[in-house]
């Protein structure tokens, strides 16, 4: 089942439910200009859903400490626009043309609209840290932006690199992914002032649990469905992302020099990516992709040990119980 | 003559010589990063020189008050760096080729690190107002961030729009200019310690200032040669940009009717363009254009009566003054 429904009925978002919707509702009024050509593709992005992921994890990490209310909504609407932003940008680069079941920005309006969209969506990013008015907290998202850049950079040179490392690879989730769910979480404990030990932990946790998210939305795109992906499955494979399941199939795939001249071509046909996608299956690297899933699983758990207030620990731990039990 | 070198050999620079070039070395540092796919397209930005029309704006209207040196250091940089991400962005947008004399960054890397090293600028911007921590000015830059993503597709919308009125070319260059320089102004005011009322001046005067400079640039683009603005002449009319001496032209010029015609074309030959900047030339548009230019440093001039130091007022009045004595 595609991850994006799945979250969204997962019991502890009942817990952040109010907030959730508070959160469509600040979002959608604060994005909202007089200026059309901007207003559209933001509303157009805003609509077409998402998990909220990043929201949630600040939320919940926040949420039964003393929080803040205005300051910890002012930094869950950043995070979710800075991972906007981020995408509006990247589906540029990597030139994708749906995205969670709609036409992106750039598929939509073009590249031109795409790349202002973006800078406007980063505009109010910034707009919202005045408002919060935290330097630790524009400090904290500096970091991630700027990794999340390193990223998507490193993700590009990298295209068609067969020879890609488990390290490399290491590298460029957590600076496309795990580092603004750190932040994500980091940033729910000091809106809810949590002690700083605990924020610390929060954001150990909001960590590793980025890796074993990334490490799996990667398996899906090789063993998920389309219509539950709200995208096209197999992208990586055809536009020659190297992912840990090739990566591994790679190395225990008996037709490996099969996959290995596949996974070269720079142009793929829809054969070559399906035959790609049962290589991968049959190689035993999704089982062995989602060993490293549970291991990060693991990891993020251990930190919540350092959370004194049990809810924190119980909803934090179910949503990382969530990644851990889907199945390949 | 260049408004580039020009500026620079300008007495007020010596004012500010040492805060320039301490700006440039915190820049370069402050940019390098091991990542060289990010470091050398940033690097050679900076190189790339420009007038640092909006640091020196800031210094000169710091420096005579009592500045807070990093507060106002940081804040250079930080309209600086913004200048940059949004020029680089633009260079994308607008299929630039050539700036300041030296090729593009989307020339010579591509799109894709064009748009990453300009999320990479803003990025780093963000984290120079964390660093600043002063939610104010963190409100300012966001504004005028929006402000300019709105300017760069009022640009885009409105190419080939030869009925462009006065009043849409004002909006526009408000947005892409002068709201940045306003805001480099204000927010020297801000770092220097100023006046509440005189901070509110220096804005003021920057924004009318950056108005008549626009326009000034605007004019320049049909009467300059490509050796003295380090970028092809007749630019805008090549890329339909409408500016006021084309908007004035129209009005003026006895064959309009043929001056229409080629602004209408969508793909304009060189001798098209020649023939235009001619035309432009001939009907008294850039004398009337200098016209609006004065009106404006004219404008700027009496928002200087607000200010209580005698040398800010001196030395923002020569800067404007030298956008004005600029001859067409």
């Amino acid at each position: 089942m595609g991850l994006m429904a799945d979250l969204k009925q997962l019991g502890i978002y009942t817990h952040i439910h109010a907030e959730l919707q508070a959160l469509e509702t600040e979002l959608l009024e604060f994005v909202a200009t007089d200026f059309s050509v901007l207003h559209e593709p933001s509303i157009h992005l805003l609509k077409a859903g998402g998990k909220r992921l990043r929201p949630a994890m600040a939320f919940l990490s926040a949420k039964f400490y003393k929080p803040d209310p205005e300051k910890l909504m002012f930094a869950a609407m950043a995070l979710e626009l800075l991972h906007m932003a981020s995408l509006v940008h990247d589906d540029v680069v990597d030139e994708s043309v749906t995205r969670r079941g709609c036409p992106t920005v750039k598929a939509q309006w073009g590249n031109i609209v795409a790349i202002q969209t973006g800078d406007y969506l980063f505009a109010k990013v910034l707009e919202l840290l005045a408002k919060i008015g935290d330097p630790a907290i524009s400090k904290i998202l500096a970091q991630a932006t700027v990794e999340m850049c390193k990223g998507e950079i490193k993700q590009i040179k990298t295209v068609h690199d067969t020879q890609l490392s488990f390290q490399q690879y290491y590298y460029r989730i957590k600076q496309k992914t795990a580092i603004l769910l750190k932040a994500s979480c980091y940033l729910g404990g000091i809106a809810g002032g949590a002690p700083k030990k605990e924020t610390w932990a929060l954001g150990a946790y909001g960590h590793a649990l980025g890796i074993a998210f990334q490490i799996s939305d990667d398996i899906l795109d090789i063993t998920g469905e389309a219509s539950e992906l709200g995208k096209q499955t197999g992208g990586d494979i055809r536009q020659g992302v190297m992912t840990l399941p090739m990566i591994l199939a790679l190395k225990l795939s008996p037709r490996s020099q099969e996959l290995y001249q596949i996974l070269n071509k720079q142009a793929k046909s829809e054969w070559d990516v399906d035959l790609a996608r049962s290589l991968i299956r049959e190689s035993g690297a999704i089982q062995a992709s989602g060993r490293w899933v549970n291991l990060f699983v693991d990891k993020a758990m251990k930190y919540l040990e350092y959370l004194s207030i049990i809810k924190t620990k119980q909803a934090l731990g179910e949503l990382a119980g969530f990644i851990r039990i889907r199945k390949w």
